[in-house]
């Protein structure tokens, strides 16, 4: 099996290497970020970086960098405190993508695409209408990462709002019933199929 | 859409919370990491948040619980520096979520799986054999995570070992093409079709 050393990284053009860096992780999580800045701007933008830290408590973290578009959603969660993360459908797919455009703080994607902004039960940021699954999060904490000079962001969740038909018994939320997409580097979404599960493991004996 | 709150999840069964806090953040990575002590032992152990940081340098992070099974792959590569990621490809799944299961320092996963390590190009820890895509590791950093006492440790790619079938033209690796699998929760497993690229997004004209 053909191997790439890291000075071959270096040797490769910028967009070889971000599309092979980008995709080497595995897949990635699919979520529409919302957030309002305090002059009442709405912002939506795609990440594939959502991850879970922990259930009790219930806590997500996302990373970001200060220098990119993906600035406006900082900015608005610093000001504000608050954010929603919205799960993109497979009805959705080139509407959530095209979030990562870079457009000027005053201009909302909701304008410039066919997704909705919804609010509900007081929350102050806009979900995505229509996803499968929403979040509301509030900021906990942040840390710069040194070795890239990046931002790790940690929310805590606030509620979520879900359809019950996707949430199964024991709380496990069927993310292929809901249609939830999946990203493959930084342009690639599949939509899966769940294969199967295989509950919690214990030691073989010998 | 029902609306389960912050105060909702405090009242739910332990495990019914873990499975719905872990499957709310969306599709995770599947992925093995190898290691081996300095006493010579090794170990493979499934994690589903690895995540990509940033392709310049290339560094990848994922986050652990000092307190339990996970701590081998932890005090591993403190001890040496080292790890491998290795995707886990579908034809592996009931053995690569056997990796969760608690064992002791001393006996390794590969033996009581049927998953085989492999060394190559002198890298010191091991790499999961016939894995479609297998990553060479050093340690960089850490974080600790306040809200919820989790690491936070990040790595520098030192080297790939990827399957040039799944490698594209741009650099793009297709993990639909390479059958590797993504997490759903704690357990579910699906292997995705891709379904679309996208590429770059610019601004739309008014």
């Amino acid at each position: 099996m053909p191997y790439i050393s890291n000075e071959q990284l270096d040797s490769f053009h910028h967009l070889y290497r971000i599309n092979l860096i980008n995709s080497c992780s595995g897949y990635k999580s699919a979520n529409l970020l919302g957030t309002k800045s305090t002059e009442g701007n709405e912002n939506v933008a795609v990440f594939s970086s959502v991850t879970h830290i922990g259930s009790n408590p219930p806590v997500l973290g996302f990373f970001l960098r200060p220098t990119t578009v993906l600035r406006n959603t900082y900015e608005n969660i610093k000001a504000t405190g608050f954010y929603t993360i919205s799960h993109i459908h497979e009805s959705i797919l080139e509407d959530a993508h095209h979030t990562s455009a870079k457009y000027d703080q005053d201009i909302s994607e909701f304008d410039k695409t066919n997704l909705i902004s919804e609010y509900k039960n007081g929350f102050q940021a806009p979900f995505v209408k229509d996803a499968p699954l929403q979040l509301a999060m509030e900021y906990v904490e942040e840390y710069d990462i040194k070795a890239n000079n990046t931002i790790l962001l940690i929310g805590k969740i606030v509620g979520l709002h879900i359809n019950d038909e996707f949430l199964e018994e024991d709380g496990f939320i069927n993310l292929s019933k809901a249609k939830v997409a999946t990203i493959n580097g930084l342009d690639g979404y599949a939509v899966p199929e769940l294969k199967t599960r295989f509950g919690y493991q214990r030691p073989k004996n010998k």
